[in-house]
């Protein structure tokens, strides 16, 4: 399948890793290729550039190229800049894609922990959805950390839960079908993208719990 | 222990129930006593009356008389009234007690699922906790249904999660016991009171499994 990940930053450089490790054509999307090529201001981790040399599978392409490029597109943007990053891909891009959000809309305007920009009768995912009503938005994965996204494996026996939203149901399985890949086998459909507003607002909880553990490499399990 | 169990609800009686049978004095407090034993419309259960009848041991209060009884204070009343039912017991019955508070502030003006009063950057335990600031207030159980609060073994091998956020250690010690008495085993300390955002905004998730599961009969476990 043809993956775009729109965003450099771990989120989207840990699920493009990994889709094209799966064997998948992927690409990564970001505003400006040369300035992001240039950028040295990592986030402790390794330059974008150096990620792209280690990944050479991986084509970096402006915000167009990659949604056009792409059969399923990702959100993995800053949840506060998803709106305009994804204006850049192009809604013609996006019409009749499978359109997954991994997204959070957290405010860090006063400090840690952040609290969230949209929630209770709205959401990040339903903002997306209606902004770009031909694309076919999945919201999922936005409960764990990056690294737990792609390896389900790292937490317990693997066999937490990933949630997932949205109006679409061809399009859920398509990602279910992805996130088995990835090695998810808890996969629990929540219902219409109106149910993302759960997910997004677990995410206080999520950083609670990462404040008592001192770590992000945790998932919950859905016990019943 | 004496424990004091303010509102007459199914949370309530469940917690009630539990305790005098573990051999704790209990009592349930209500604003009116004999409006609420002639209370008939019981919502779906049994009424006050009958299930005290079932319950010789637990002893039906006035706020005040429950609260001057209480070494420990449950407030199981519905969230949107709890600051008011809290007032009812009286500042004066509460200051140096143990107040657990059980309760979500959960807003059905606009149907199901609700939404929340107050979330993100306050919350309910919040509220109480300065509305009383000599209670020592502990939330917990508020992310499961009333069943399991009392019995965790009731989901899966018992082995989820409850977590736990005040700003007094040795009252978080203490009803900590009580719920190991009631069969916990694996209890979170999130920290302080504000940690509280964190379980009560996971109300809008745990709303969206109960739609997807068909059932209350469930909870989480941390994993990692």
């Amino acid at each position: 399948m043809r993956i775009a990940v729109i965003g450099t930053g771990v989120v989207g450089r840990t699920l493009a890793g990994r889709c094209a490790e799966l064997g998948h054509e992927t690409v990564v999307g970001t505003r400006d290729v040369s300035a992001t090529l240039s950028r040295t201001d990592g986030d402790g981790s390794a330059t974008v550039a150096d990620w792209l040399a280690a990944n050479p599978a991986v084509r970096l392409l402006d915000l167009p190229s990659a949604g056009g490029f792409g059969e399923l597109v990702v959100n993995a943007t800053n949840g506060a800049a998803s709106l305009q990053s994804l204006a850049g891909v192009g809604a013609e891009n996006l019409a009749g894609k499978v359109l997954v959000d991994v997204a959070n809309p957290l405010d860090f305007s006063r400090g840690f922990p952040p609290t969230l920009l949209v929630k209770d009768d709205d959401c990040l995912g339903e903002q997306i959805q209606r902004e770009f009503p031909d694309a076919r938005v999945v919201k999922t994965l936005n409960t764990v950390t990056a690294a737990v996204m792609v390896d389900p494996g790292q937490v317990g026996d693997g066999g937490t839960t990933v949630f997932l939203s949205g109006d679409d149901a061809p399009a859920k399985a398509l990602v279910a079908g992805l996130l088995a890949e990835f090695g998810w086998r808890d996969i629990l459909d929540l219902g219409d993208i109106t149910t993302a507003r759960g997910t997004e607002m677990y995410l206080p909880l999520w950083l609670r719990i990462l404040g008592a553990r001192n770590s992000p490499q945790f998932n919950i399990r859905v016990v019943g």
